[in-house]
């Protein structure tokens, strides 16, 4: 599409508005089809964006997305109309909003709950150092949910600055939203609104609406009041959108359209999980399940449809989701904790104070392990084998395939202790092996004086590409599936004849398994040429996993290198 | 004192009851003089935790303590009346609830905010079971800012399980409780009484109170009353207490007699943050300093007198603190985040996503790394370089002493990316020596062909005794003061000629300095024998932190026979 300018935009009428509403939806609908993307979220809030732009001057004045998931409109606006056909593909723009990418995206965001909170950094810092430009924090009502939020909503009265909230209530957290928040809101929505509810002004906000947030000629004003306002103290502003607005079939599956992928997907790793749930939870009514706003992405849903009273969603909040299954344990039951590996870095200190230090038997099941690519750096589940590591009790698993998911799953049931098993989102469906904790499988052997241990699916595919190029040239290498990060399969690791051990993780190459299976043989005093491979000491942006794979560490012809160095005795 | 068994305290009158409040005071004084501990909180909740041990049937009924710093006098209540002298001493009784110490204890603590997700998830296993009992979350109103207890809040009308939350409402969370929700608490105290607000009722809780919780004949009706709601849904006793209670100069100093330490105290690390930090603001008006809810603990009390409107306590809201720094930061200003070793492990994510991917040069000033020793497994400082180890873009420094404690902080304040200088509660001085980023120091260098890599004080103090030993033998070494965790000195690394490299860090063996190291010399393809030391892993419990060193894995004993053996060539 042409670009809007800024110029235009102040300028135009309200019909004019209307076109570019529509003209917005075309492209952000014509490119998510082709690129994949966020798309009910960033349909549902073009008329509020162009609100925004239209009655607050940025990049003077800061817009924070939390999360941001509803972002795209912001950057058609905002000069990247042109380059927004690369969406979210390496060098292109990226799906999130990034301070590398525009002086209008002020601040980066991925994870819930984080806008009010940097909203209230800004205004301070504008304050402090005695400039002028308004601070707009836009939150969906799942956010709302979320523990930060909150702890943020509790400092407004001490830090003594003005912002302006704008609360996206579209009634969705990826999941429906749920809780008592998500009630409250409901009942302001409702008719009659709720009058004597004063919440929010009591955090020090003044609260104004609800606005429909769909419908222009009710926003602009309402944005324009807001906005006067705030001149004189923090505000709430209650917009109501319906995510997906335009297409019909969006509105009326916002969950399926939230995010869309562009190509065929491979068989899910997640599908599994909620067949194994299932069947486990038939013979045993000690199984749970939880999970923080995110059911049908992780897999769950056969299980919340057969077994409701023994599911939970919590909403977005990572945290006490964790606090949940630690203690429901404690209490005799057998939780399982579904979660994409990047959001887990919420519930770190949970897994150490409450289910690690406790010993409790909760399986965390760690979806979106690895590179998960067109998100880009706040979505890549790179950091868990280093961050899970250390923590003592905890066994960690990482199936090479589907069916072998399903064998670390079954094996789960009777395990007594807290256990995380790590996986992506897609990959092939493989045998249910017969398989013991703590124990690797060698899937080739041979008289090389090489092993290559990789661990997951993506790096045992790229030791057999590795491997087939080996042997074009005449060498050849034993494999291992390294399917537990802790405890190392010690056995198997003592016996290998092979001098030269190579490791291959989609994880930070530090503090992962490379570094493991090295500690290993260093404190046993064998000698051995350990070599790793793993994601550089970077943040790894968007793009196609594969081509971030070899570009961020995993590559194979650096790995085909090292091969032929050990051959040849270097 | 005699062990008042729980018949004696059912069939007791008031009277009685009340002797039994001044029996367990006496107790509680006596042995934290001694032993250490936590004093005021203890002292202001005895009324209370006689009340609930009358009107409840512990330990059929679970209370959850939440921090767990109020739960001596329900520890003298449940048969631990005799050991309570071996209070905070290895293999005695914990300052913290302990499930491996007591059927009473039902759910471990140490961290804020736990309490009613534990207490919601003991309640859904309960009614998931068909069992019956009761379950109690005692929460001070520090924990309320908490970001987690407000996801608690908010899931208990999805889990439809009854839970009794008793808000210990004294105004303080170690410093005086702040916020929004602190205000509004107050209200609810004030005379006359708020009535209009409805906040708790609208999350699913019957809310009732305020109740004089330092008067029996006020509380322990109101808790038969509450006990009988309890069968019909979810309740908030809100009960005002006063920190200190029966102790004159703890009732007038809730802040200093907060914690006791029996023994004397060398030199703190947290006055040299003070000093420097007011120090460098004067000159730089973009420097703030942050805490969750710790001014006085971390040092920061000069700060935040001479610089009241560039510091900011946000109560314990670790997670909201780093998104304050992290946006202060991208908006022109120089945050300071001091806090807890233990406690950065809640702020996992947000280092990550908010701080470190963005590349902003917060500093985070983290406090009791290392064993903290009496406080046991919640509060050791033992993961943080290894949770800091794989974060990209974060320099990790460790101080030597206190005077290069300072060194850092001034280079901090010119240094533009993120960083983190841990350190100890205690040290010596020292002086202020020149440095830069990233550079080790050589702090005794020999001809022997083994090197000492030791990081902070403790782990040189280590070395040194070692070195003493060692030289009685005949033997010597390199001591090489560590101070870099990230990056490593690469170019003293590549220079060293020993062929035995030692590391001694005091934190987990897994994923800490010694993996650094090693990582380093096999990726540059250089043969050195590396011999790490630091903890086992294990969770550290509660003792003296100069045995638990010895005993966890940094024993001067097995260091210097590695030192022996690798004299020996073996």
């Amino acid at each position: 599409m042409k670009q809007i300018t800024g110029g235009e935009l102040k300028a135009a009428s309200l019909e004019q508005l209307k076109a570019y509403c529509s003209d917005l939806r075309e492209e952000i609908f014509r490119t998510v089809s082709v690129c994949g993307g966020h798309l009910s979220s960033n349909l549902g809030t073009v008329e509020l964006t162009i609100a925004l732009h239209r009655v607050f001057d940025f990049p003077r004045d800061k817009l924070i997305f939390d999360v941001g998931h509803q972002c795209y409109a912001h950057k058609l606006l905002s000069g990247r109309a042109g380059a927004f056909h690369t969406l979210r593909k390496r060098g292109g723009i990226s799906g999130f909003p990034k301070r590398s990418e525009s002086e209008y995206d002020c601040y980066d965001t991925g994870h819930a709950g984080t806008a009010v909170s940097a909203a209230l950094g800004f205004a301070k810092a504008r304050d402090l150092k005695g400039e002028d430009y308004e601070v707009i924090a836009l939150v969906g009502d799942g956010s709302f949910n979320n523990g930060l939020v909150y702890e943020a909503l509790n400092s407004i009265k001490i830090l003594h600055s003005r912002v302006l909230i704008v609360l996206n209530d579209n009634g969705m957290s990826i999941s429906p939203t749920v809780g008592g928040m998500h009630e409250l809101l409901g009942e302001m929505k409702g008719e009659p609104p709720l009058e004597d509810v004063r919440v929010f002004e009591r955090f020090g906000l003044s609260y104004r609406g609800v606005v429909n947030g769909n419908d222009l000629s009710e926003l602009l004003p309402a944005l324009e009041e807001a906005k006067k306002q705030l001149r004189k103290g923090s505000v709430l502003l209650h917009v109501s959108t319906k995510k997906g607005q335009g297409y019909a079939f969006c509105e009326s599956a916002p969950v399926e359209t939230h995010g869309i992928s562009p190509k065929e997907k491979q068989k899910e790793y997640n599908e599994a999980l909620g067949e194994e749930l299932c069947a486990l939870a038939t013979a045993r009514p000690e199984i749970v399940a939880v999970t923080a706003a995110m059911t049908d992405n992780l897999g769950l849903r056969p299980f919340f449809d057969r077994f409701p009273e023994r599911a939970f969603d919590v909403g977005i909040c990572e945290e006490h989701a964790s606090v949940l299954c630690a203690s429901m344990a404690a209490a005799g039951m057998k939780p399982y904790y579904a979660i994409f590996s990047t959001f887990l870095e919420r519930a770190f200190d949970e897994i150490i104070h409450d289910i690690c230090a406790q010993n409790l038997p909760v399986t965390l099941c760690i979806d979106r392990a690895g590179v998960s690519g067109a998100d880009g750096e706040t979505h890549q589940g790179v950091f868990d084998l280093s961050f899970l590591s250390f923590i003592p009790n905890l066994t960690v698993a990482v199936p090479k395939d589907i069916g072998e998911l399903r064998a670390m799953l079954r094996l789960s049931a009777d395990f007594r202790g807290p256990l995380a098993i790590r996986y992506p989102r897609e990959g092939s469906e493989g045998e249910i092996p017969e398989l013991e904790m703590g124990k690797f499988e060698v899937l080739h052997s041979t008289m090389s004086d090489i092993v290559v241990l990789a661990a997951g699916e993506r790096c045992l595919n790229l030791a057999r590409e590795v491997q087939n190029r080996a042997l074009c040239e005449g060498m050849d290498f034993t494999i291992v599936n390294a399917r537990f990060l802790r405890p190392l399969d010690e056995e198997l690791l003592l016996s290998l004849p092979q001098s030269t051990v190579v490791t291959l993780e989609d994880n930070a190459l530090i503090s992962g398994l490379g570094d493991a299976v090295a500690r290993f043989y260093r404190m046993h005093g064998i000698e051995k040429r350990v070599l790793n491979f793993g994601f550089d000491d970077r943040f790894l942006p968007h793009g196609e996993p594969r081509g971030l794979m070899s570009e961020f560490g995993l590559d194979p012809e650096q790995i085909l290198e090292a091969v032929r160095s050990a051959y040849a005795g270097r």
